[in-house]
């Protein structure tokens, strides 16, 4: 590889800190044009001065249109790395985990910009986001066999993030055949994952350990789970004691889900569902004078970019209102984020808000991150992206 | 009571968001100059307008010149709302814990300014930080011995707090008698608690849940505890499978405590201690080639006052660039900090600084706040203080 990307003046600080990221006004598109660059090519970044930095895959036609592969100018990724960045990862979750279900590869987190893995025991889910990745696809598909020998692996490339790199949706067993069914175990309960059809890879991975919180706290309670998509929360809940369970979510094929989740823990009888808009069930719960011991929001990313900040930070003030409205007389209210570029200390403050609101007392008990599952790299704030506020709301 | 305390016009905003704070700067001290009252006693707060807010009590001579110990300005703080405040805050503990080991008051976060008890079982530990609270202190000896029905109280008044509040040392038993040890138990090891002669209450509950995640990954591993005061992280990591445990601390009483804390649960053998300053000692380590596993970094508050903040950050800087350079191959640190005036984003800037001044490579596996017995007042940032990142750091 002959193909150098060159940087201008000063634009070197973000690499030297760790970032592993490069925009496009960063380049010195006279010395390096873009447009030469095939996409999704790996190239070695310079500084302007001509010093070798990294290896990064280009992408021309992104904002963000480097990332760093390798500090080391020498480096290619290719199968070899990919294995060799796998062992890392599988290195770390196999101190952590007892089971084999997690996210193996957390992205940049991993040193392995654009590529998630989560693993369902033998079934490994793959979502290439980025065309760099894209291109690495045989060879991802390669080193997962060699470090793992899975049953299968399944291509889920749907995320938005490949919209903005001009990349096709596949969603498709990439190798050996899936099972009837995926099962997952997460904090002692167990669940289905939807592979193929379900949001991102089928599960979410990163709440576990803000589940296994909260679940120590609901035996007896009754819980009501907005946003409940297949049921991580409730009926992890209902699993730890709950006394009852109230499942709310938009979609009824996730409701279906729900459903099926508790029965496969014997617990149909304490998981009830409520199809509807997240804001519309609660006011009707409300004007019902229903009344909950413990309330979950955990609400897709209103913030999505960061123009959509103030919007989304009222979205996120109304709907723990809403909440706050539904909790009994000593309730727990865990209240999750998504986005990241919601920080924490405002979702501290739309908290904050909602106690006011309704002249109660709040104190903040827990204060979750994603788990240690998804890395977070401490060079790219990005990476750090999941909140959950554990609250204990009261009339003094 | 007829002593009103009159807000400046629109000096009520921060007390309608719920913050129990007052400064002598918002007082309309025209109106209600506060050099006229008596310093701890209660007053009802009004806004510009005349409309009573809260109830606080007030200190003429300091900076924060009044706290609020209701919202209902009918209330006052009396034996019979430190009562239910106890109640109130006992619940939290019970519903949290399965033993009388714990915080049960967090001043600010329990509603009650001022006041901080550490249960050791049936030992009370109190500190009165404020002048206000100092003057219920026979009603805070009666509300907690109406609740709890302890052995002994003692009161551990000898906080930096109480300087500013002008205020005296006073540590002593007021309550029944101490048992020749006071023991106490986290995470399933015990300890002894230094009620009379150690730092603060002689116990810091609130690293509990980072203790806890900690001992989950120290199995087999070779730990350095830096600042380890009496064991708290290092004789933890023993008990939980740590092949051997270096504690190093500048006090030899501590140390001391180390040992006895270690063979109080048959760890002698694991847990050896180091007498020094903590960055000579660990240049000390360096120098002799020494590596660790696991690096435990819990130092004093480094950022006493805002306007400590660069040298602050410096200090932890520099103390986890030392802490990286003993760590081997693959490596964890954890990392914390006390100080409320180090943002969590600043102290992964350490981190990471360090990281990259080794050229390795750091993945941020946890981040980690006080206890749940410590809880944060959504609408005072300031009780909003401890900090701990668990940090994987390796060689690519």
């Amino acid at each position: 590889m002959t193909e150098r990307l060159r940087l201008k003046k000063n634009a070197d600080r973000r690499l030297k800190a760790g970032h592993l990221w490069l925009y496009s006004n960063e380049i010195d598109t006279d010395a390096t044009p873009l447009k030469t660059f095939e996409p999704g090519a790996q190239a070695v970044v310079e500084a302007s001065n001509g010093r070798a930095m990294a290896v990064a895959y280009v992408n021309p036609h992104s904002l963000i249109c480097a990332r760093v592969v390798s500090r080391d100018p020498e480096m290619r990724l290719d199968r070899s790395l990919l294995v060799h960045r796998f062992k890392q990862a599988l290195g770390l979750r196999q101190r952590l985990f007892a089971k084999p279900f997690y996210r193996l590869v957390h992205g940049e987190g991993d040193l392995l910009p654009g590529l998630i893995v989560d693993r369902f025991d033998d079934v490994l889910v793959v979502q290439l986001n980025t065309l760099g990745m894209e291109r690495m696809a045989e060879q991802v598909i390669d080193a997962l066999d060699k470090v793992l020998s899975p049953r299968a692996i399944v291509f889920k490339n749907d995320s938005s993030g490949r919209r903005q790199e001009q990349l096709d949706r596949q969603v498709e067993v990439v190798k050996g055949e899936l099972p009837e069914e995926v099962l997952l175990e997460e904090n002692g309960v167990r669940f289905v994952a939807r592979v193929l059809d379900g949001q991102k890879t089928g599960w979410f991975y990163d709440h576990r350990d803000n589940r296994a919180w909260l679940n120590k706290l609901v035996a007896g309670k009754r819980v009501l789970d907005v946003f409940s998509y297949v049921g991580g929360w409730g009926v992890q809940a209902a699993a730890h004691g709950a006394s009852e369970v109230l499942c709310v979510d938009a979609s009824s094929d996730a409701l279906e889900h729900v459903a099926a989740n508790a029965a496969l823990n014997g617990l149909t009888d304490q998981v009830a569902i409520g199809e509807g808009d997240a804001f519309e069930a609660m006011a009707a719960l409300k004007a019902d004078g229903e009344q909950f011991d413990v309330v979950i929001l955990d609400p897709p990313a209103f913030i999505k970019k960061r123009k959509d900040i103030p919007s989304g930070e009222r979205a996120y003030s109304r709907l723990n209102r809403e909440a706050m409205r539904l909790l009994g007389r000593d309730g727990l209210l865990m209240s999750a984020s998504c986005s990241m570029h919601l920080a924490p200390e405002r979702l501290v403050e739309c908290v904050r808000g909602a106690v006011r609101h309704q002249d109660r007392h709040g104190q903040v008990i827990y204060q979750g991150h994603q788990g240690s599952d998804h890395p977070v790299h401490p060079s790219i704030p990005e990476t750090n992206y999941l909140k959950a506020l554990g609250v204990r709301v009261f009339r003094d």
